[in-house]
């Protein structure tokens, strides 16, 4: 029932400080914006696959339907990204059930709020802080050290803001995303001069994980998981450096290597 | 600056089909309302330490404030879990901007929501079914050698509706919840009965997640990951078993024990 997902991205992959150019396969994010009865409902970033369950399951879920008879037509334009739902009764996204705003422990948001919020605030990094490979697995292993002790429960993640040196001060989350957020808050209550900082992350980087480091305004963040396909683009156009699969000694770096010492006396 | 978020849970610890009793500790889930100005803005789901930041760090990522210097003051009542936030100008939660629903792709929702919308549809299960610990360690295996292919992006959470005695179909999404809406929908569109099912799913079961699991309808969800404090006690008031850390031939039984073979023999 599956589909393969995947793009491929070009990546330079460190063993130690060896670096090779690799081709790798990154998952792909998608947004589908649900409209029912021809008004827009919500908009998901979801992978593409089993677009048909998905949409029912989240009506389902979300309490507009309760069996699939309540469905009179179904269709997806997969080209835009529109799951177009007909009811047999009718329906107003208004209602107050559904108007309430609500934001998970790990929270994306539509394409609409990309458009109107973060263009905004988003910045393009122009900064050229430069570390190596060394010191990214070092900050890493800082960061799970200090992590053992939340580890026990097994739900939490871990952002952290370093100097290329030394890991300054970390938050812990059930959400990736509030993880950052209380690291974005620190920075401005104490405001921190970010020219010489970086990002460390235990969690996934999404396309909103990255608009988050863009708008908190460093230029690296590097990751025990992996990046989706539209973070990478975003990254590629906002000068963000992302070093993924930071694990023991091996890394993967996505995009602007220039940023890593190793990488740019190699390929720059 | 981080506080201590876990509660003490009771469990059944297997090791093969040895089972022991023992307390764990589970990371917690807090809901924060964020009030601005006197107007309800959002609620999210949280771990309850760094709260200030948070919320700094979260209207920041909104788009609300751009410094620190915009909020004139803030004070969080941890009792009703609420944050009020005064901002040095007038701001309105009805603004297009902030209107705007959004759903990511791990996304939850607000106190308010699960009053309106979850209550109607949640139930509690009362069916019996139940299963041994074997079978639980077969299916987790059988979840993650087929996702072997998925593996390679190191970026999706995999879903699948089980019997006891197998996989029947598997979803996988880089969403969590679009995984589980994806074998919702699926079950909804082919009319499948669910009273001798289960699902067996990668990531953490949050609140949220118990919630869609109620709302499916199967009484038995194991996982490789842990559950929080809030889908605990939603677990037990609703009858749903939760077997975590499903790995190898090791699990942890956190509710309703009953429908594990073994547990109901020794502690029944």
């Amino acid at each position: 029932m599956n589909d393969t997902n995947q793009n491929d991205w070009e990546v330079i992959r460190f063993d130690g400080d060896l670096t090779s150019l690799e081709e790798t396969e990154v998952a792909e994010e998608f947004p589908l914006t649900v409209m029912i009865n021809g008004e827009e409902f919500a908009t998901m970033v979801c992978s593409p696959s089993n677009l048909e369950s998905l949409v029912i399951g989240f009506l389902a879920a979300e309490g507009v339907i309760r069996s699939f008879d309540e469905i009179s037509s179904q269709s997806i334009d997969r080209e835009q990204g529109f799951a177009y739902i007909e009811l047999t009764r009718s329906f107003s996204t208004n209602q107050q059930d559904y108007s309430k705003r609500f934001i998970g422990s790990c929270c994306g948001k539509s394409r609409q709020f990309y458009f109107q919020s973060d263009v905004k605030t988003a910045k393009t990094i122009r900064n050229n802080l430069s570390i190596s490979a060394n010191q990214c697995y070092k900050l890493m292993r800082e960061l799970q050290e200090r992590s053992e002790h939340f580890k026990r429960t097994g739900g939490v993640h871990n952002a952290a803001l370093c100097t290329v040196e030394e890991l300054l001060f970390m938050c812990s989350d059930i959400g990736r995303h509030n993880a950052l957020d209380k690291v974005y808050g620190s920075i401005l209550q104490e405001r921190i001069p970010l020219k010489d900082k970086l990002i460390v992350f235990s969690g996934r980087i999404s396309s909103e994980v990255l608009l988050k480091i863009s708008k908190i305004g460093v230029g690296i963040i590097i990751s025990k998981s992996a990046p989706t396909n539209l973070a990478l683009e975003l990254a590629t156009d906002l000068g963000i450096t992302i070093a993924g699969f930071v694990r023991g000694n091996r890394m993967t770096v996505f995009t602007n290597a220039h940023r890593i010492s190793e990488a740019n006396n190699k390929n720059n």
